[in-house]
């Protein structure tokens, strides 16, 4: 098959540099890593299938950086959306299924008595450090250095634009490290209102890192000790790993849990779960948004979510996730090429020992894949959905398999 | 006409605080100010009607809020958004749509060359501060003292969760008060990177007030002279006072210019615009989100932007604004009561002047109409639609005499 081209995407491209700064700003690291490997604009979706503006079809292995759960297009959830678009979306109060989503939540998830909604997962993270703040009379909050919470001033992963003073109540501590954590509550005494973690490791550029026994269950202790809230940044891991938070999976007990992402199959949707002794500050941190009680995504998400569930997707996700790791690594042995293969199964991760930090095998890999119909990202962990078939995992990795053998030719085993 | 009840928006409202914290929160202060008037849930809207979960309908003089701009599911609104639907909607990277609305923005406003998305009104006007600083490499931002700009902890109304670093950059100075905007200047000589300001004052609470002659354009000198961004938050008073922003209408020349509302009929928009000067800058301070470049928002604001300038909608929405404060004003008159209409007419309030800022005959006269069929708020401005007819209008009448004619009664002429 002849390798993709990407005609119709360049000329946008060009378009949009004009009329918008960068052209595209946020998830475009395969674009700007591995220029003329990957397509700039997207025409359509379907199941785990995408096409782009010049009509090449993907294996889509980002689901849009994650909120694509259930699969593009699903019909379940495209018509809980076109049922309540026939009623309408923004009012000036929520629809029904602003209760019925927030019941249905509280339902599935042990520790959340609870749940707010709104349209970001920056919106989240950052209102549950203010909640925390506003329970406890505390200024302070701990984060793992590195870890992504948003794009808020605190935590932005970029320095443009920030001051001194949106970091000044900031503290870090290490991923695994629970000495770290100490050190942090130690050093801020009496100061730190929250401490917020993500179910495990999943910086972008670096390999993921699951939590190693008694990380989670001793950051837990150490909140405890020190009436310190907790708080699961579950945005990106959230309803890909377990139905009640990834907290459950991995023994981790939050007192408030954030999601975004996959909660509603790509609707624009984020919320905010938490535990009773916390709701009464919850209402005094004020929170809203023009469309953070619109009900499309609201009806979408809880479609997406209970047919999550009754289809057994998270198990779907995890074996899916188990045959692409099982087939890449068997292949990366054949090919004589050592590769890191890190995350959960439903949220991979896959990076060339050899490359050590800069990317340059994963980007020729990645690229090969992109130009053959299989869209991997190089320098972010990837995302497998409930619509991924065993059809898409063979012919992917009959793909992969060219990609292997492109980065052997190119530099050695 | 029996006045309404609202058993079925009651028992909602009782099973949502058991699992949302205050059940509603963000925009309901007529609920809070008026108990027993208003509906707490709706279930469908059609063109400037909407009808709430018990079957009340009412003609919506709050449009969510600001968002519906051209009545509730306008068809070639709806159908936009359908197709895009079709195609799919959040994707690795933009559609089509994402240039072409950008292009359109750019095209209809003078001072705009470039455009990016987002989703909630603060994500654009923190974002905007943000570039300011970026562009000037100085720390501080000038607001109005009591006007919104967002939930952000450097603006948020209310101070739950906000820790003084989080204003340690913010000063302030006073709406329609050049010598306020200069001593601000002066205090914080070289520190500032940006004013952020609205068209018009319209903190919820007070009644409007229009710039007085030389304000904005003093403004921007003092912006000029001192190498200051100059931010207009037009968030609230976008597409509905000019095509091209409101700064048109006011003589204001922005450097940076926020939307959000009225700029997708409600489906989850929001944008910023800039000038060619700030383009790199904007390019440097990072944004993003999981669904910024979802294309069914993307696709309903183009097609709700052409038909407003098509269909004459700002235009349509002043002389409805024009025929609804002549006939409320008639009636305070007849009933000899004193208020204050204030606003641009497509953005008006009104005020009993006896109440002097507690809102009293407010909730009364916005609580009968309520229960009437005709939605206002006592504490908040309201927002005509192009939806908005005659016959609305006529009813709204109708109605608003038996209003007048109850606060007299209670509280005497």
């Amino acid at each position: 098959m002849k390798p993709y081209t990407f005609e119709n995407s360049d000329a946008l491209m060009e378009r949009a540099k004009k009329v918008i700064p960068g052209g595209i700003y946020g998830h475009q690291t395969p674009l700007v890593l591995t220029r003329g490997a990957y397509p700039s604009f997207f025409a359509r979706g379907e199941g785990s299938h995408i096409w782009d503006v010049d009509g090449n079809e993907y294996i889509d292995f980002m689901c849009s950086y994650g909120p694509i759960v259930l699969g593009h297009r699903h019909p379940k959830v495209e018509e809980a959306a076109r049922r309540q678009m026939e009623l309408g979306n923004c009012f000036n109060a929520p629809g029904p299924v602003w209760v019925e989503l927030a019941e249905y939540l509280v339902s599935i998830t042990p520790l959340a008595d609870w749940a707010v909604f709104a349209k970001n997962g920056s919106d989240v993270c950052t209102w549950a450090t203010e909640v925390a703040r506003q329970a406890t009379g505390r200024p302070k909050i701990a984060m793992c250095s590195g870890a992504y919470h948003g794009t808020h001033a605190w935590c932005t992963p970029m320095p443009g634009g920030v001051t001194p003073e949106d970091r000044a109540n900031v503290v870090y501590f290490r991923f695994n490290d629970l000495e770290s954590v100490r050190r942090a509550v130690e050093e801020n005494s009496g100061k730190l209102a929250g401490v917020i973690v993500s179910p495990f490791k999943h910086d972008a550029g670096h390999d993921s890192e699951l939590p190693v026994e008694g990380f989670l269950s001793g950051v837990r202790k150490i909140c405890d000790d020190n009436g310190i809230v907790l708080i699961l940044d579950d945005v990106r891991a959230g309803f890909r790993l377990h139905m009640g938070g990834s907290g459950e999976l991995f023994g981790m007990r939050p007192d408030l849990t954030t999601y975004c992402k996959a909660i509603a199959n790509g609707y624009p949707l984020a919320a905010c779960l938490g535990r009773d002794s916390l709701k009464q500050a919850a209402q005094e941190v004020f929170f809203t948004g023009s469309y953070f009680t619109s009900a499309v995504p609201i009806a979408a998400s809880l479609a997406n979510l209970k047919e999550l569930q009754a289809s057994g997707g998270i198990e779907r996700m995890r074996a899916t996730g188990e045959k692409l790791r099982t087939g890449l690594l068997a292949q990366a042995r054949s090919a004589g090429l050592e590769v890191t293969y890190s995350g959960p199964p439903a949220i991979p991760y896959m990076t060339f020992k050899a490359d050590a930090g800069h990317f340059d095998r994963a980007k020729v890999f990645c690229g090969v894949c992109s130009r053959s119909g299989v869209y991997f990202a190089p320098r972010h962990n990837w995302f497998i959905s409930a619509a991924h078939t065993e059809r898409d995992i063979e012919q992917t990795l009959n793909v992969t398999e060219q990609a292997f053998e492109t980065v052997r030719k190119q530099f050695g085993a």
